[in-house]
């Protein structure tokens, strides 16, 4: 285990009818307010009337920026910090998913930064400030409702980079397992997916002695691999729903990330091919695990065995360590394609032409990408290769 | 899944030589510290002057009240909410267990309370405001270093009791697990009682759907339940000190209850023993928790059956209920003795004389106890009774 420091103020408000608390959180904070969101699907399942209600009730004035698209995107977000500053708001209100909340971060750091957004996530700019943010959360997926990242999307160039500070850490996030009841079955697998991939990339680390946080992230493991067949089956089932987007949030709040080093090339290899032909995420992170896996398990067999055994129940004679491995991961894709998901690129008809392009691109301006192995763009064209 | 709310804003800073950060932590709250600690031990193994350098050198003022017993007692916390206020001291940091972190935490809502602290602890008074406090954790077991309550016993009648409040949890918590290698066997062994009944009492619930959490307690207990005894066996190992101190945290730190409604009469049936007979809190709960469990198991077998299956291992025929939970609790119990704890009343020389008096005193202003299921004040005494 090494030396870490946890820190993670969030306030989760958890469970049915709760979007009427947020005129109450918000107000401790603010009186106008970016009220931020995506397509149409907060009013057709009437999260936006009760949001804005309850901050009406509060005397909150709203200025509204919606349309954040997946993968959110840079201009979007430039438009948003000039309304921001334009209207003078003091507190900044993501409703909906991943997207919508890591567009309202980069928003919050942008308001009071003189430079371009952009230097934060690409250029090696630190916050100083920004603006307060809450989220009410309707997608369970990205984990960005209590974590202290985010992810975007620069259109010139198709580039997607991450920053994080605690400065972006939500002061609040509103969870009701209810509004996910509606959820298009792909959006809910893509969601899973990314819940996994967020306690996998963690879970592979070259760190010893992380006993205590293993178990954690196989118990959130094992609860996604049970529910979310469950939950597509049954989807108004809200105790089902209820354990997914619980373990949604814990999986990126980096609890789980305490005293270990996690990996992040699984990431960071789909972001290129979500950046370029704009899949869904979690999509992308069901191509890539597997093949990540494949090419990096020689690299620590002991772990990878440990996952087979603890996570995937893989109880083969201990002393065929490959065979072993192999089948864990045979399984883990067998259960993508059972909640609907593409495993292989050709599955989404990517093909080999531009993978030598994402391979360099994932390494572009860091040299390496990973810690589990540090892989070079050959190692990610490798893996490229590997998904097809 | 019952509705809830998780906010833990303490700052964990865990690992190898980490009390030298007290100094610039303390300096963001206060410059005039009370440091409040219990008895030799923290000089005995250099924190309390590597703190006391940390916070000169930050030009804090420090006022000292040493002094703290197990069980920590009303008198010291009186005097301390005195000397706070004589010097206008505007933090208190604990260093040491539990006991010293629950007394500072008493004094911290006491300093700025008209009334007597004790109104808190036993008449239902509701703390308004409270000074910050931070924390030097040196033995891992009550989890008070990010817990929001603290016990506390009035000599005067010998009542030992809960208060609770935001208020109460600590701006930052320091673990340095090196800290603890020291610690006697007893102790160590007392300690992780205490983190397991943590985590047993929240798992003892009958509220259902709670999946993800049980999975996460169960984890936290599989973890004590390896590492306890490899502790005792090589107490100057790092990494497996490192996993029983975090696990502690987390054990106690409201994560693992969100959702569910704890029992919690175990505890209380304990405090009494201890308030009593002054023993170690995890002595007397690993006497109280067997004799709990065999006199509730049947009001939910599925639930003690869960805990029989996942964390005790037992794989007897699953149509053979009470034979599983049986064994399971045997199961407990070998792990107690083999730890080097009592498990009967009668190995700590305890009789049937007070047995009745400790039963009257657990219900004592609120009737029943625990929530699993309601005890009276004769369930009380046939627990007590079947711990002989």
């Amino acid at each position: 285990m090494i030396n870490f420091t946890y820190y993670n103020p969030a306030k989760i408000i958890f469970g049915r009818d709760t979007e009427g608390e947020v005129g109450r959180e918000v107000a401790k904070y603010g009186k106008k307010v970016l009220l931020h969101y995506g397509g149409g699907t907060i009013k057709k399942i009437g999260v936006y009337d009760k949001v804005v209600d309850a901050l009406k009730a509060e005397g909150i004035e709203i200025i509204e920026l919606g349309g954040v698209m997946p993968n959110p995107k840079l201009s979007l977000i430039q438009e948003g910090i000039k309304l921001c500053r334009d209207h003078q708001v003091d507190f900044i209100l993501a409703v909906g998913g991943g997207s919508t909340i890591d567009s309202a971060k980069a928003i919050a750091v942008g308001v009071p930064y003189a430079g371009d957004v952009w230097d934060f996530y690409m250029n090696g700019a630190q916050a100083k400030e920004a603006l307060p943010i809450g989220v009410v959360l309707t997608i369970p997926a990205a984990g960005s409702e209590s974590s202290d990242s985010s992810v975007v999307t620069k259109e010139e160039g198709e580039l997607k980079r991450y920053y994080g500070t605690h400065l972006m850490i939500p002061k609040f996030a509103i969870l009701n397992p209810e509004t996910t009841c509606y959820l298009p079955d792909y959006q809910t697998a893509c969601g899973a997916a990314d819940i996994i991939a967020h306690l996998m990339e963690r879970y592979f680390t070259q760190v010893d002695h992380v006993d205590f946080t293993d178990r954690m992230i196989e118990a959130a493991l094992r609860t996604m691999l049970s529910y979310t067949p469950l939950v597509l089956t049954d989807p108004k089932n809200y105790d089902h729903r209820a354990e997914v987007m619980w373990t949604g949030t814990i999986a990126h709040n980096n609890l789980l990330n305490t005293g270990r080093i996690g990996d992040w090339a699984s990431h960071d290899i789909e972001h290129e091919i979500s950046g370029i032909y704009d899949i869904a995420h979690g999509a992308g992170l069901a191509i890539v695990f597997p093949a990540w896996m494949k090419y990096v398990y020689k690299e620590n067999k002991d772990r990878f065995v440990q996952f087979a055994t603890r996570v995937m129940n893989v109880d083969f004679a201990i002393d065929q360590q490959e065979v072993i491995i192999e089948e864990s991961i045979r399984r883990l894709e067998d259960f993508y394609v059972k909640i609907g998901l593409p495993i292989r690129l050709s599955d989404i008809n990517i093909q080999e032409e531009r993978l030598k392009e994402m391979a360099d691109k994932t390494v572009l301006g860091r040299g390496t990408v990973g810690n589990f192995k540090k892989l070079s763009a050959e190692d990610v064209y490798k893996i490229l290769k590997l998904a097809l």
